[in-house]
């Protein structure tokens, strides 16, 4: 195994971005690749994904989707079929003009999302409603060409997965819009350990081609706002432009009420700026591949084969206790026998990883029968007998997944404002950031002096339980007007 | 759910490749997309692509390699910096030429493998033994622009795994090609259940930028050999290239010596062409998400109620018993409750779909006490009496794994000639096509006039105990010469 060893991290205090930066290069998550604005997601980074998809692969297929795959490319005459579309997508597109040394009679897009392409086969296999609701994903590369890109949360190409769904009504296609939000919702929070506002994007920030797009949106340590998933109602657009029709029960020929619904890899971005720390890394335990490394303290012998006896005890212990705790997920535990590096330098590798639980054991720790634990995100040491080991770590896996969202929630709230007037949130918004909860016109013109003056954008409009926007009567933030006012959150974003 | 009602499948003794087609349509696993040589991987045809993937990755992983993602664009230079490799694959390149609204400044190309990006990354990550052996996979789309596609096994757009892995000596990349095809051998057999002959490609057939390429190959039903996994030892040619250098113990600089090795979704198409016949599909349990289905036959109520009763204690009692057996996968069993359809319609479908256990269930057979149970490979009636089902349905699951294996080996075998003059293979490979086992004296005319004569190719080279070609001493097939003659098999291919 090759050992990483920790530089000095940015501390977020001097640099977030940089502090950010430092961490995913050095935790080797992501590299910087060749290719302008593409990264590289490096096995420490890919194996967090890797558990992101397990998880929500089966929430999606017990939502009731099937997985497939369409083609990378895109006929460009596709793409123009709907117009919001093509305008919202056909500056970031990369194009293949050659192939199999050839100009092309028709220009291929990279997908940047898979809409039309998917439409196309859409309107050859639904015939009839007995053919709906038809609900399919896709794990797949996607391209959009960034200007500004940043590892995970803007890149030129990431992965994601992509639903797509047809439905016989509106209500129907309504209604899987806000059920897939609501799926998103609990995989950020259950998982990632990362509290989401799921809300309404305004009419200027929805996907290019929805009636209405619905989002979840999180806040990083910097107190700025990450979009982490969207939801979109395209009520018949695509439909329209690609004759995606079905003989309805009344022998009507009628087109079908889509959605489209997705999450990438900048999750892990969003993740990581929720809540690793100064030292490096914190995983919630969910998305840890080793969530305990027992680190021995060897003196001379033979008091070192006792120790490493009782490690590798300990290691069986603690793997037979989380068997038999029916914990949902697997848990690794390793002993890191590593005779060239010192306990300290373990200790900061480990931290830089993000390992949940170091447990250190050395020759007086055996002798009063003890082993120091160590939580990642509470870094204080706990002396435990070692007996008690396997069941208060298999706590405090449980007690940490639990606890990150707890606090990251505490301090999301903490930094979320209602203000009195426009300037008041002008002032707030430079010297903390934040979330700010204010009532909005509705007017575009409002929200676009906000972005244009202060850089912070409507993120969401939250909703009630009948997951409706929710009134809130006036004055705008912007205009100072009352009215059809409704509750809106205002925030800069990555 | 969507019914599929089977269609007419043309006969394989009348057109084999309609044959596949009407398979690979009828049972919705692909479909033809308007993208020029790219399919749609439907979510039947998916499914068998997540089980093979999912047990593939497991032992890719158990042999050390860790997966990761690299970018799917190539700038062109670097395509150009191993000197067989562009000559081998820029043909079928295909190339984004303009993106973000602008013309490239460099060109780049959609990748049709990565041994060049990847390299790029490995010259920066690859500094000491100390980081030695370094082992990555991917799982990508790749493309290739292809003149003649056919589903499954040759589109311009596939998925696959690519393994790369970097090492100190040279006899450490020769052990790792190896072992990986010993891995792909396995995976094939036991999942598959696709019998494969591993073997060494002669120099013509390796791969573009390999010292050296070894291969396993199968026999579809129709005797016509199908390369289905590949492994390469690539020397220090793309290191050289990239200046992927190590410092080695002995303080000097040195190239690394590489492998890459790859499996796509053409497995696919092979194990369809390995096992299905003229009713549809078979699917081997271990690439079947559901392997029972049970079909009441429903006669007038309260014999209705009582059989339905019944499918379900039984479907209860079939999924007790396979966790009981701790089968190493998960077993689908259904109750096809719908009444819109006749059992012989219900028995058609599940033919076509190659769910491989079927029970009929009526009121009669309840009267009795048993249960009619066919297996799809062989479709013959057994009656079991109902306490001995869900054994017997285990029982046969386990057995119907081995003898679709069993069974293919024999027809291969059955098809493998050894011929004693080149007039004789031609004979016999017009009359009734399949393997031909003959010495080779090594010479590229001789494998050459083979070719254009005859369109068989030379497949592999089959190796001995110590993974070494076997002497065979000759006349050579194509010649009629002896001296150093190796053991070749002769077949056309997919």
């Amino acid at each position: 195994m090759v050992r990483i060893m920790a530089e000095k991290i940015t501390p977020r205090s001097e640099d977030f971005s940089k502090w950010y930066q430092d961490i995913v290069l050095q935790a080797k998550l992501a590299d910087y690749s060749p290719v302008k604005g593409c990264m590289v997601i490096r096995p420490n980074g890919y194996s967090i994904w890797e558990l992101m998809q397990k998880d929500l692969d089966r929430r999606i297929k017990k939502s009731g989707a099937r997985n497939a795959y369409f083609p990378l490319f895109i006929p460009e005459s596709f793409l123009k079929k709907e117009a919001e579309h093509v305008e919202g997508f056909a500056p970031q597109c990369a194009v293949v003009t050659y192939a199999g040394g050839k100009e092309l009679e028709e220009k291929l897009v990279v997908r940047p999302t898979s809409e039309t392409i998917i439409n196309s086969m859409f309107a050859k296999w639904v015939q009839s409603y007995r053919d709906l609701p038809l609900m399919i994903n896709q794990w797949a590369n996607v391209v959009r060409w960034e200007m500004r890109t940043r590892l995970f949360l803007r890149t030129t190409e990431f992965l994601w997965q992509e639903g797509h769904t047809c439905h016989a009504t509106p209500e129907e296609a309504e209604e899987e819009t806000r059920r897939m939000l609501g799926v998103y919702a609990e995989f950020a929070e259950q998982i990632l350990a990362m509290p989401v506002i799921p809300g309404l994007k305004s009419e200027s920030e929805k996907f290019a081609g929805a009636l209405r797009t619905y989002c979840i949106e999180a806040m990083m340590q910097d107190k700025k706002a990450l979009q982490a998933g969207t939801s979109h109602n395209l009520s018949t657009n695509f439909a329209q432009a690609f004759n995606t029709l079905f003989l309805d029960k009344d022998g009507k020929q009628k087109l079908v009420h889509q959605t489209s619904w997705g999450v990438s890899t900048r999750l892990i971005g969003g993740m990581i700026m929720t809540h690793s720390d100064d030292k490096g890394l914190v995983l919630p335990p969910r998305l840890a591949t080793t969530h305990v490394v027992i680190v021995p303290i060897l003196g001379s012998s033979p008091a070192k084969a006792q120790v490493l006896d009782k490690a590798d005890e300990l290691q069986r212990a603690i793997r037979d206790q989380a068997l038999h705790a029916n914990l949902p997920y697997e848990i690794g535990v390793e002993v890191d026998r590593d005779e060239t590096k010192q306990p300290g330098w373990k200790f900061h590798e480990h931290e830089l990883l993000g390992t949940p639980i170091r447990i250190e054991l050395g020759p007086r720790d055996l002798e009063k029968g003890q082993a120091v634990m160590t939580r990642r995100d509470e870094g204080k040491k706990e002396f435990i007998s070692l007996q008690a080991v396997p069941e208060r770590v298999i706590h405090q896996l449980v007690s940490m997944q639990k606890e990150l969202l707890e606090r990251a929630r505490a301090l999301r709230d903490a930094s979320t404002y209602r203000v009195a007037s426009y300037a008041e949130f002008k002032k707030q918004l430079d010297e903390t950031g934040g979330f700010f909860v204010a009532p909005w016109c509705q007017s575009k013109d409002c929200e676009a002096k906000v972005k244009d003056e202060t850089k912070a954008t409507i993120r969401c409009l939250p909703l009630d339980e009948h997951h409706n926007p929710i009134q809130e009567s006036g004055p705008c933030l912007a205009c100072g007007r009352g009215g059809e006012t409704l509750r809106a959150i205002f925030a800069r974003a990555y």
